[in-house]
């Protein structure tokens, strides 16, 4: 019997739909499920393909061609490692682990490093793109081994995304890079979400605009500066109309966010670099606070807020202002976001490619967007630029937008509307572009009470002073 | 040869500090110390006093009444477990080991789990108030086993500052309780110095107030509302001069603030419990970017803000909706910190009494401030009270000080003066009372690219639509 190019352990969603894209470019492929019926299924499913199910992990492995390429597609955490221990026996030097889950980069550390001991290489891979981009095109960040993401790179290339005809897929770096660069991404797309979200809120109790206007703002800023998937659907939705009750979809959803714990990540990975990420941060933040749903309505019945004032300015030019003040804030997110996987790859050693990973990020994956290539071209001029907002091109949006971002957050401010993100998004901007912060006093504090000492503007040294006394 | 009450390892500042102050209250101490210079210069420095060196780890163990009382001044982390290590051999069962240092609430759970094995006693305890508070009285936050605690508690309130001659010390509950409420502590007093900072920084860029000047508001703000440690040395950093350069003090300080990590564990256990703290996190990351001096330097000059305008209004008017705003910042960041306490508490079952916690922060510790009482007269009213703003005093102060926050936000947005903390307060508030949020569009969102199911304002239930569907 010939042996197969490529294996894929997992049938859920994402692993299913990762097996068809790959058959559909011409690799040949062995599935193996836990539970055999899924395998069944998928079988039934892909009547016709080049494809092959097996019933344990020992024939799983036998046909496979050698150095074996096997696609983890399990749930992260422990069922990985598992996975991994079942396998381990079957396996021979040289075979490559692919994990394609949503895993934690330091678990993806870790296994690199004990696996690299019995001669096993081991890729964590981003995919990012949901179910439709596993199928049709995903993007694909692996890291791990360069030796062995060559061999499985026309693979993984061929199943990735295509912008242009590049495959939006590229090597990350080593060990964990991949899911840190996937994890980075999900934390900006909780970012992107809630700007949007409070874009959103704001034009509907400031402006009252209706589902349908909604759509025709969004559908209309796609068309420019911020054209991209999350604004796409987002003007999608406001057209879905209830079937029972025939308002718009949107009206009838709980305003209660659920979250699979990647943007708390980026958050906490933040916190460990001493990068400043306020602005996911405060995206998940918001979340949390939309899950207290029960908590809001009591509190919404016992703490007021500015009475209401019917909007006096021109509708047009608010609607403008926040579309400026929505793209500047992305741009301090996504500003946020690079230079903290630019600390990553300082801790870890993984000479991060920034401009490469933006290309990738302009297809398949959930942040697409055309604004992607001026990061690119910003990383082309300068590989090390310290921020995104001192490129020239990014310099100039953020300078002639802040007007608008000024002047929404104090429409909003004043009209009890809150917009955590924006808010944050001004704050770092202002701190950035601020040579002499308050940070004088705080260290004359903390000198004062835990003798912390403190550094001088005028001269090098470390300095204590016996504050008591006068 | 008689045996001592208490035994204190460790003699650096805060080992030494508490170990004059336990002698001072009556109790015969034993010392030691892993280099014999530092017990030797100790002993000298204690001449006289009921204090005994020891020069090994068994002596010192032998040279304590049982069951034994064992105060670790050492530093956090490997040291800790070093000591105990090195301790365990000479214990006996019912001893007592009690960690003074600044130690991670999760390495005090796995202390106090893997010692309880032994039948060893371990009391994780936070202590707050620096060399000073050491000496003279900190507040002090003991977790661990209830009957250990008992043993301790007479030597443990006798060191402790005195509130109206009430200690500050209290039993928090068992394993990491004590060392987690001291964790929350130091995040409070992140987010309590960056307000400061903000509201600082704000009346010298606004205003122009000069050191003099913000020594008299600050001293006034001291009278009132605000009466607390650290706007009382806030008010008197502002009256020391620089010997050299005869300017302020805080004028020739570096911008550049540190941290020791405590805040952002803060944040990091926040995130893990799913409760909003935007404000301490707002506070963390704000220490990060005053750390980033050079970068804010040529980001200076690259990046412009608004045009500096004179402030035109009424200088008192403005002053006072500073004080407002900091009070109800304050406000908002402690009902932060005090739910993150309520979350801590429900995952770990650790029955937290959230007014006795206020009480005992009410004197030596860094936070300490008159208002901790109306936080107490709070949770007496209602002891599972979900959010501080709810309480009748609390909810009167924000509502009426509301409109002053908004006022000096929008003076700081269009002035360009970064205030990221007083920006988040005024988010949190804003979303803590809104019923609805905008995260129905986010749920729309998800559902849309991931099929991650919503629920509806209208019925039970979990939803998916296939969107794309026209």
């Amino acid at each position: 019997m010939s042996k197969q190019q490529i294996g894929v352990i997992g049938l859920a969603v994402m692993g299913k739909n990762l097996a068809l894209n790959i058959e559909s470019r011409g690799f040949s492929v062995s599935v193996f499920n836990r539970s055999a019926e899924k395998t069944e299924e998928f079988l039934a499913e892909a009547k016709g393909k080049n494809v092959v199910g097996t019933y344990s992990i020992e024939e799983f492995v036998q046909s496979l061609e050698t150095p074996r390429k096997i696609l983890l597609m399990v749930k992260a955490g422990v069922p990985t490692d598992a996975t991994i221990e079942q396998l381990l026996p079957h396996l021979d030097k040289g075979d490559i682990l692919i994990d394609g889950g949503n895993t934690l980069y330091t678990d993806t550390q870790r296994r690199n490093k004990d696996l690299a001991e019995s001669g096993i290489h081991f890729i964590g891979t981003g995919v990012s793109g949901g179910e439709e981009g596993a199928l049709k095109g995903p993007s694909i960040m692996p890291g791990g081994q360069k030796e062995a993401f060559d061999l499985v790179q026309p693979i993984l290339e061929a199943i990735s995304a295509k912008v242009e005809g590049d495959p939006c897929c590229t090597y990350i770096g080593p060990d964990g890079a991949g899911h840190y660069v996937k994890m980075v991404h999900n934390g900006i797309e909780y970012g992107d979400m809630q700007l949007i979200s409070e874009a959103y809120f704001l034009m509907k109790n400031v402006l009252g605009l209706t589902a349908d206007e909604l759509h025709e703002v969004f559908a209309e800023w796609n068309k420019g500066e911020l054209d991209s998937y999350l604004i796409e659907i987002t003007a999608d939705i406001f057209t879905k109309k209830d079937d029972e009750t025939g308002k718009p979809l949107v009206d009838v959803i709980l305003d209660t966010a659920g979250q699979k714990g990647t943007g708390k990540w980026t958050s906490k990975s933040a916190l460990d670099l001493g990068v400043p990420l306020p602005i996911i941060t405060e995206s998940v933040f918001a979340r949390f606070i939309s899950a207290m749903k029960e908590e809001r309505q009591k509190a919404s019945k016992i703490l007021s807020g500015p009475a209401a004032k019917p909007f006096e300015g021109n509708k047009e030019e608010l609607i403008e202002a926040v579309r400026k003040a929505l793209y500047m804030s992305k741009i301090c997110s996504y500003a946020q976001g690079f230079a903290q996987m630019r600390a990553a790859s300082e801790e870890y050693n993984w000479d991060l490619k920034y401009g490469d990973i933006a290309m990738i990020f302009r297809g398949g994956c959930i942040i697409r967007a055309a604004f992607l290539q001026k990061i690119k071209d910003a990383y082309d001029k300068e590989p090390q630029l310290a921020n995104l907002l001192l490129d020239s091109y990014f310099k100039e949006i953020v300078e002639s937008y802040q007007g608008a971002l000024r002047q929404i957050l104090t429409v909003a401010i004043n009209n009890g509307v809150p917009v955590p993100c924006f808010s944050s998004a001004l704050s770092y901007y202002d701190s950035y572009r601020t040579e002499t912060l308050p940070a004088n006093l705080l260290q004359a504090q903390r000198d004062y009470f835990g003798a912390h000492t403190y550094q001088r503007v005028d001269k090098e040294g470390i300095f204590h002073t016996e504050w008591m006394q006068k």
